[in-house]
Protein backbone atom coordinates (compact mmCIF):
# COMPACT_ATOMS: atom_id res chain seq x y z
CA UNK A 1 0.00 0.00 0.00
CA UNK A 2 1.29 3.32 -0.54
CA UNK A 3 1.81 5.97 2.21
CA UNK A 4 2.61 9.53 2.39
CA UNK A 5 6.15 8.23 3.71
CA UNK A 6 6.81 5.72 1.00
CA UNK A 7 6.15 8.73 -1.11
CA UNK A 8 8.22 11.13 0.19
CA UNK A 9 10.78 8.04 0.50
CA UNK A 10 10.76 7.52 -3.12
CA UNK A 11 10.88 11.50 -3.94
CA UNK A 12 14.37 11.53 -2.16
CA UNK A 13 15.25 8.14 -3.78
CA UNK A 14 15.12 9.59 -6.58
CA UNK A 15 16.49 12.96 -5.72
CA UNK A 16 19.68 11.32 -4.44
CA UNK A 17 19.87 8.89 -7.66
CA UNK A 18 19.36 11.71 -9.84
CA UNK A 19 21.32 14.93 -8.45
CA UNK A 20 24.20 12.48 -8.00
CA UNK A 21 24.19 11.36 -11.83
CA UNK A 22 24.16 14.73 -12.60
CA UNK A 23 23.86 18.08 -10.96
CA UNK A 24 21.61 19.88 -8.99
CA UNK A 25 20.76 22.37 -11.81
CA UNK A 26 19.94 19.75 -14.49
CA UNK A 27 17.31 17.80 -12.35
CA UNK A 28 14.03 19.76 -11.95
CA UNK A 29 11.13 18.99 -9.68
CA UNK A 30 9.30 17.68 -12.86
CA UNK A 31 12.19 14.68 -13.48
CA UNK A 32 12.51 13.65 -10.03
CA UNK A 33 8.51 13.44 -9.81
CA UNK A 34 8.60 11.49 -13.00
CA UNK A 35 11.48 8.82 -11.46
CA UNK A 36 9.38 8.92 -8.74
CA UNK A 37 6.17 7.85 -10.14
CA UNK A 38 4.56 10.61 -8.08
CA UNK A 39 2.47 13.35 -9.66
CA UNK A 40 4.12 17.03 -9.32
CA UNK A 41 1.23 18.33 -7.84
CA UNK A 42 1.78 16.13 -4.83
CA UNK A 43 5.46 17.24 -4.73
CA UNK A 44 5.09 20.61 -2.50
CA UNK A 45 2.87 18.46 -0.09
CA UNK A 46 6.09 16.65 0.61
CA UNK A 47 8.76 19.60 0.20
CA UNK A 48 8.25 23.44 -0.25
CA UNK A 49 11.21 23.50 -2.97
CA UNK A 50 13.61 21.38 -4.55
CA UNK A 51 16.24 22.96 -2.16
CA UNK A 52 14.27 21.71 0.68
CA UNK A 53 14.87 18.37 -1.02
CA UNK A 54 18.79 18.89 -1.77
CA UNK A 55 18.89 19.36 1.65
CA UNK A 56 17.19 16.39 2.89
CA UNK A 57 18.96 14.29 0.34
CA UNK A 58 21.95 15.51 2.15
CA UNK A 59 21.36 14.40 4.72
CA UNK A 60 20.10 10.61 3.44
CA UNK A 61 23.46 10.55 1.38
CA UNK A 62 25.71 11.36 4.58
CA UNK A 63 24.15 8.84 7.13
CA UNK A 64 24.47 6.33 4.16
CA UNK A 65 28.14 7.38 3.66
CA UNK A 66 28.60 7.54 7.48
CA UNK A 67 27.17 3.56 7.98
CA UNK A 68 28.60 2.01 4.64
CA UNK A 69 32.05 3.73 3.93
CA UNK A 70 33.22 6.06 7.19
CA UNK A 71 32.25 3.59 10.18
CA UNK A 72 33.21 0.23 8.42
CA UNK A 73 36.65 2.02 7.60
CA UNK A 74 37.53 3.38 11.09
CA UNK A 75 36.46 0.63 12.74
CA UNK A 76 38.43 -0.27 15.80
CA UNK A 77 39.73 -3.80 14.43
CA UNK A 78 42.99 -2.02 13.04
CA UNK A 79 44.93 0.08 14.17
CA UNK A 80 44.45 3.65 13.75
CA UNK A 81 46.79 4.59 10.60
CA UNK A 82 45.79 1.08 9.07
CA UNK A 83 41.92 1.92 9.28
CA UNK A 84 42.90 5.34 7.32
CA UNK A 85 44.66 3.42 4.91
CA UNK A 86 41.31 1.21 4.84
CA UNK A 87 39.58 4.17 4.44
CA UNK A 88 40.98 4.75 0.67
CA UNK A 89 40.66 1.45 0.04
CA UNK A 90 37.08 1.53 0.63
CA UNK A 91 36.93 4.91 -1.51
CA UNK A 92 38.19 3.47 -3.95
CA UNK A 93 35.87 0.10 -4.21
CA UNK A 94 32.96 2.66 -3.61
CA UNK A 95 33.81 4.64 -6.45
CA UNK A 96 35.08 1.51 -8.83
CA UNK A 97 31.52 -0.13 -7.74
CA UNK A 98 29.33 3.44 -8.67
CA UNK A 99 31.42 3.21 -12.27
CA UNK A 100 30.92 -0.26 -12.94
CA UNK A 101 27.20 0.24 -12.52
CA UNK A 102 26.39 3.71 -14.08
CA UNK A 103 29.48 3.72 -16.53
CA UNK A 104 30.93 7.08 -14.56
CA UNK A 105 33.14 8.18 -11.63
CA UNK A 106 29.99 10.13 -10.39
CA UNK A 107 32.37 11.89 -7.51
CA UNK A 108 31.66 12.70 -4.17
CA UNK A 109 27.99 13.46 -3.24
CA UNK A 110 28.94 16.91 -0.90
CA UNK A 111 31.93 17.78 -2.98
CA UNK A 112 29.44 18.17 -5.67
CA UNK A 113 26.94 20.21 -4.44
CA UNK A 114 29.54 22.31 -2.70
CA UNK A 115 31.32 22.69 -6.04
CA UNK A 116 28.09 23.64 -7.96
CA UNK A 117 26.22 25.69 -5.45
CA UNK A 118 28.32 26.98 -3.05
CA UNK A 119 27.99 30.67 -4.59
CA UNK A 120 24.44 30.76 -5.46
CA UNK A 121 22.87 28.92 -2.56
CA UNK A 122 23.83 29.94 1.19
CA UNK A 123 22.21 26.95 3.10
CA UNK A 124 23.44 24.46 0.63
CA UNK A 125 26.76 25.93 0.90
CA UNK A 126 26.55 25.47 4.59
CA UNK A 127 24.69 22.13 4.67
CA UNK A 128 27.54 20.89 2.73
CA UNK A 129 30.64 22.74 4.68
CA UNK A 130 28.60 21.01 7.59
CA UNK A 131 29.26 17.45 5.87
CA UNK A 132 32.84 18.07 4.85
CA UNK A 133 33.62 19.43 8.84
CA UNK A 134 31.79 15.99 10.13
CA UNK A 135 33.50 14.31 7.87
CA UNK A 136 36.46 15.05 9.22
CA UNK A 137 35.94 13.40 12.62
CA UNK A 138 36.99 9.81 12.38
CA UNK A 139 39.86 10.56 10.55
CA UNK A 140 40.75 13.70 13.49
CA UNK A 141 39.90 10.50 16.44
CA UNK A 142 42.09 8.08 14.34
CA UNK A 143 45.13 10.91 14.88
CA UNK A 144 44.49 11.30 18.01
CA UNK A 145 44.94 7.46 18.92
CA UNK A 146 47.67 7.22 16.70
CA UNK A 147 49.41 10.08 18.92
CA UNK A 148 48.48 8.65 22.04
CA UNK A 149 49.85 5.18 20.93
CA UNK A 150 53.13 6.32 19.65
CA UNK A 151 52.37 5.44 15.49
CA UNK A 152 52.40 9.34 15.00
CA UNK A 153 54.27 12.38 16.69
CA UNK A 154 52.61 14.81 18.48
CA UNK A 155 50.58 17.12 15.92
CA UNK A 156 47.75 19.20 15.34
CA UNK A 157 44.89 16.46 14.31
CA UNK A 158 42.21 18.45 13.81
CA UNK A 159 44.29 20.17 10.92
CA UNK A 160 46.02 16.96 9.66
CA UNK A 161 42.66 15.96 9.30
CA UNK A 162 41.31 18.31 7.48
CA UNK A 163 44.26 17.75 5.09
CA UNK A 164 43.57 14.80 4.35
CA UNK A 165 39.76 15.23 4.08
CA UNK A 166 40.57 17.94 1.50
CA UNK A 167 43.05 15.55 -0.25
CA UNK A 168 40.19 13.08 -0.79
CA UNK A 169 37.77 15.37 -2.24
CA UNK A 170 40.80 16.43 -4.82
CA UNK A 171 41.47 13.14 -5.60
CA UNK A 172 37.87 12.07 -5.93
CA UNK A 173 37.53 15.23 -8.17
CA UNK A 174 40.24 14.33 -10.24
CA UNK A 175 39.07 10.70 -10.35
CA UNK A 176 35.45 12.03 -11.76
CA UNK A 177 36.97 15.11 -14.27
CA UNK A 178 39.13 11.06 -15.65
CA UNK A 179 36.37 9.17 -15.12
CA UNK A 180 39.21 6.43 -13.82
CA UNK A 181 38.62 5.65 -9.83
CA UNK A 182 42.08 3.70 -10.44
CA UNK A 183 43.26 7.89 -9.47
CA UNK A 184 41.70 7.52 -6.32
CA UNK A 185 44.09 3.93 -5.63
CA UNK A 186 47.38 5.72 -7.25
CA UNK A 187 46.93 8.58 -5.24
CA UNK A 188 45.30 7.59 -1.65
CA UNK A 189 48.55 5.91 -1.02
CA UNK A 190 49.97 8.39 -0.51
CA UNK A 191 47.49 10.48 1.56
CA UNK A 192 49.07 9.53 5.03
CA UNK A 193 52.48 11.66 3.74
CA UNK A 194 50.24 14.69 5.02
CA UNK A 195 50.50 13.30 8.24
CA UNK A 196 54.13 14.19 8.80
CA UNK A 197 57.10 16.22 7.21
CA UNK A 198 59.60 13.77 5.83
CA UNK A 199 63.41 14.63 6.36
CA UNK A 200 64.69 16.26 3.56
CA UNK A 201 68.02 18.16 3.48
CA UNK B 1 33.91 50.88 -33.44
CA UNK B 2 32.66 47.63 -32.77
CA UNK B 3 33.43 44.52 -34.83
CA UNK B 4 32.50 40.81 -34.95
CA UNK B 5 35.80 40.07 -33.28
CA UNK B 6 35.28 42.92 -29.95
CA UNK B 7 31.33 40.94 -30.32
CA UNK B 8 32.77 37.22 -30.12
CA UNK B 9 35.25 38.22 -27.13
CA UNK B 10 32.81 40.17 -25.68
CA UNK B 11 30.59 36.89 -25.81
CA UNK B 12 33.86 35.21 -24.49
CA UNK B 13 34.43 37.55 -21.53
CA UNK B 14 30.98 37.06 -20.13
CA UNK B 15 30.52 33.85 -20.09
CA UNK B 16 34.39 33.37 -18.36
CA UNK B 17 33.11 35.50 -15.68
CA UNK B 18 29.50 34.71 -15.29
CA UNK B 19 29.98 30.74 -15.06
CA UNK B 20 32.78 31.31 -12.86
CA UNK B 21 30.53 32.95 -10.56
CA UNK B 22 27.98 30.43 -10.36
CA UNK B 23 27.63 27.42 -12.55
CA UNK B 24 27.61 25.99 -16.14
CA UNK B 25 23.53 25.50 -15.66
CA UNK B 26 22.85 28.55 -14.38
CA UNK B 27 23.85 30.77 -17.11
CA UNK B 28 21.65 30.50 -19.85
CA UNK B 29 22.77 32.03 -23.54
CA UNK B 30 20.50 34.72 -23.20
CA UNK B 31 21.95 36.24 -19.66
CA UNK B 32 25.59 36.09 -21.62
CA UNK B 33 24.00 37.73 -24.60
CA UNK B 34 22.66 40.23 -21.75
CA UNK B 35 25.89 40.55 -19.84
CA UNK B 36 27.80 40.87 -23.04
CA UNK B 37 25.66 43.89 -24.70
CA UNK B 38 25.03 41.46 -27.79
CA UNK B 39 21.89 40.38 -29.12
CA UNK B 40 20.62 36.66 -29.04
CA UNK B 41 20.15 36.91 -32.51
CA UNK B 42 23.62 37.39 -33.11
CA UNK B 43 24.96 34.97 -30.57
CA UNK B 44 24.67 32.00 -32.75
CA UNK B 45 26.84 33.81 -35.59
CA UNK B 46 29.80 33.25 -33.24
CA UNK B 47 29.04 30.24 -31.16
CA UNK B 48 26.98 27.36 -32.30
CA UNK B 49 26.15 26.38 -28.79
CA UNK B 50 26.45 27.39 -25.00
CA UNK B 51 29.11 24.10 -24.96
CA UNK B 52 31.02 25.06 -27.95
CA UNK B 53 31.70 28.63 -26.05
CA UNK B 54 32.70 26.91 -22.93
CA UNK B 55 35.28 25.28 -24.85
CA UNK B 56 36.70 28.39 -25.59
CA UNK B 57 36.41 29.69 -22.00
CA UNK B 58 38.01 26.86 -20.95
CA UNK B 59 40.74 27.76 -23.34
CA UNK B 60 40.87 31.23 -22.54
CA UNK B 61 40.83 30.85 -18.98
CA UNK B 62 43.54 28.13 -19.42
CA UNK B 63 45.45 30.19 -21.00
CA UNK B 64 45.59 33.06 -18.36
CA UNK B 65 45.88 30.85 -15.47
CA UNK B 66 49.47 30.04 -17.52
CA UNK B 67 50.20 33.30 -17.66
CA UNK B 68 48.96 34.55 -14.44
CA UNK B 69 49.77 32.27 -12.05
CA UNK B 70 51.76 29.23 -13.34
CA UNK B 71 54.35 30.73 -15.30
CA UNK B 72 54.64 33.58 -12.63
CA UNK B 73 55.22 30.82 -9.92
CA UNK B 74 57.39 28.63 -11.68
CA UNK B 75 60.17 30.83 -12.78
CA UNK B 76 63.56 29.85 -12.13
CA UNK B 77 64.46 31.89 -10.37
CA UNK B 78 64.05 29.67 -7.18
CA UNK B 79 65.23 26.90 -6.67
CA UNK B 80 62.23 23.96 -8.11
CA UNK B 81 61.09 23.30 -4.92
CA UNK B 82 60.43 26.59 -3.35
CA UNK B 83 58.70 27.72 -6.69
CA UNK B 84 56.26 24.84 -5.61
CA UNK B 85 55.75 26.25 -2.16
CA UNK B 86 55.24 29.87 -4.40
CA UNK B 87 52.77 28.34 -6.18
CA UNK B 88 50.29 27.81 -3.62
CA UNK B 89 51.10 31.54 -2.15
CA UNK B 90 49.60 32.51 -5.25
CA UNK B 91 47.36 30.86 -5.35
CA UNK B 92 45.87 32.13 -2.27
CA UNK B 93 46.36 35.48 -3.09
CA UNK B 94 44.27 34.33 -6.29
CA UNK B 95 41.94 33.08 -4.39
CA UNK B 96 41.71 36.08 -1.42
CA UNK B 97 41.69 38.65 -4.39
CA UNK B 98 38.59 37.18 -5.83
CA UNK B 99 36.82 36.54 -2.55
CA UNK B 100 37.79 40.51 -2.15
CA UNK B 101 35.98 41.28 -5.54
CA UNK B 102 32.98 39.20 -5.42
CA UNK B 103 32.32 37.84 -2.15
CA UNK B 104 33.11 34.23 -2.86
CA UNK B 105 35.79 31.86 -3.23
CA UNK B 106 35.13 30.88 -6.85
CA UNK B 107 36.84 27.52 -6.71
CA UNK B 108 38.72 26.09 -9.75
CA UNK B 109 37.39 27.40 -12.81
CA UNK B 110 38.09 24.18 -14.25
CA UNK B 111 37.72 21.74 -11.54
CA UNK B 112 34.28 23.19 -11.08
CA UNK B 113 33.33 22.92 -14.31
CA UNK B 114 34.38 18.80 -14.31
CA UNK B 115 32.87 18.37 -11.13
CA UNK B 116 29.40 19.89 -12.76
CA UNK B 117 29.62 18.46 -16.30
CA UNK B 118 31.81 15.29 -16.25
CA UNK B 119 28.69 13.01 -16.50
CA UNK B 120 26.73 14.97 -18.68
CA UNK B 121 29.15 16.28 -21.15
CA UNK B 122 31.78 14.12 -22.62
CA UNK B 123 33.40 17.36 -24.20
CA UNK B 124 33.45 18.97 -21.44
CA UNK B 125 34.89 16.47 -19.60
CA UNK B 126 37.66 15.89 -21.85
CA UNK B 127 38.08 19.56 -22.54
CA UNK B 128 38.65 19.63 -18.78
CA UNK B 129 40.62 16.45 -18.06
CA UNK B 130 43.22 18.22 -20.48
CA UNK B 131 43.46 21.08 -18.72
CA UNK B 132 44.12 19.77 -15.68
CA UNK B 133 46.50 16.71 -17.30
CA UNK B 134 48.30 20.22 -18.99
CA UNK B 135 48.65 21.61 -15.33
CA UNK B 136 50.48 18.91 -13.66
CA UNK B 137 53.69 19.74 -16.49
CA UNK B 138 54.98 22.58 -14.40
CA UNK B 139 54.97 20.57 -11.16
CA UNK B 140 56.69 17.79 -12.86
CA UNK B 141 59.51 19.45 -14.59
CA UNK B 142 60.15 21.11 -11.07
CA UNK B 143 60.34 17.81 -9.43
CA UNK B 144 62.26 16.45 -12.16
CA UNK B 145 64.92 19.29 -11.49
CA UNK B 146 64.80 19.12 -7.76
CA UNK B 147 65.61 14.82 -8.53
CA UNK B 148 68.14 15.94 -10.68
CA UNK B 149 69.80 18.64 -8.12
CA UNK B 150 69.63 16.49 -5.39
CA UNK B 151 66.52 18.29 -3.17
CA UNK B 152 64.82 14.80 -3.92
CA UNK B 153 65.41 11.60 -3.91
CA UNK B 154 64.58 9.48 -7.02
CA UNK B 155 60.92 8.93 -7.60
CA UNK B 156 57.89 8.77 -10.29
CA UNK B 157 58.12 12.44 -10.68
CA UNK B 158 54.84 12.18 -13.08
CA UNK B 159 52.62 10.57 -9.94
CA UNK B 160 54.04 12.88 -7.55
CA UNK B 161 53.13 16.06 -9.51
CA UNK B 162 49.54 14.55 -10.29
CA UNK B 163 49.35 13.99 -6.33
CA UNK B 164 50.16 17.86 -5.80
CA UNK B 165 47.49 18.62 -8.55
CA UNK B 166 44.56 16.91 -6.91
CA UNK B 167 45.57 18.26 -3.47
CA UNK B 168 45.38 21.61 -5.07
CA UNK B 169 41.69 20.78 -6.46
CA UNK B 170 40.63 19.32 -2.81
CA UNK B 171 41.80 22.18 -1.04
CA UNK B 172 40.11 24.88 -3.88
CA UNK B 173 37.13 23.23 -3.32
CA UNK B 174 37.13 22.92 0.25
CA UNK B 175 38.05 26.55 0.12
CA UNK B 176 34.91 27.43 -1.84
CA UNK B 177 32.45 25.26 0.15
CA UNK B 178 33.60 27.22 4.01
CA UNK B 179 33.95 30.15 1.51
CA UNK B 180 37.29 30.69 3.32
CA UNK B 181 40.85 31.22 1.17
CA UNK B 182 42.40 30.62 4.59
CA UNK B 183 42.19 27.13 4.10
CA UNK B 184 44.52 27.14 0.84
CA UNK B 185 47.23 28.82 3.05
CA UNK B 186 46.83 26.57 5.96
CA UNK B 187 46.53 23.53 3.80
CA UNK B 188 49.33 24.30 0.92
CA UNK B 189 51.66 24.37 3.80
CA UNK B 190 51.68 20.80 3.90
CA UNK B 191 52.04 19.97 -0.20
CA UNK B 192 55.32 19.21 -0.49
CA UNK B 193 55.11 16.54 2.02
CA UNK B 194 52.75 14.58 -0.62
CA UNK B 195 56.63 14.26 -2.37
CA UNK B 196 58.22 12.01 0.22
CA UNK B 197 56.97 9.53 2.88
CA UNK B 198 58.54 10.27 6.43
CA UNK B 199 59.97 7.57 8.47
CA UNK B 200 57.38 6.32 10.71
CA UNK B 201 57.98 3.45 12.88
Amino acid sequence: MDTSIDTRQRLLDAAQTLIYASSYHDVGVQKICDHAGVRKGSFYHFFPSKRELALAVLDQTHALMQDTLLNKAFAPDLPPLARIERFFVFLYDFHTQVKNNSGYVLGCPFGNIGCEMSTQDETLRSKVDNILSAAEAPFATALDEAVANGELPAMDTAAAARALFAYTEGIVLYAKTRNDPELIRDLGERALQLLVPADLK
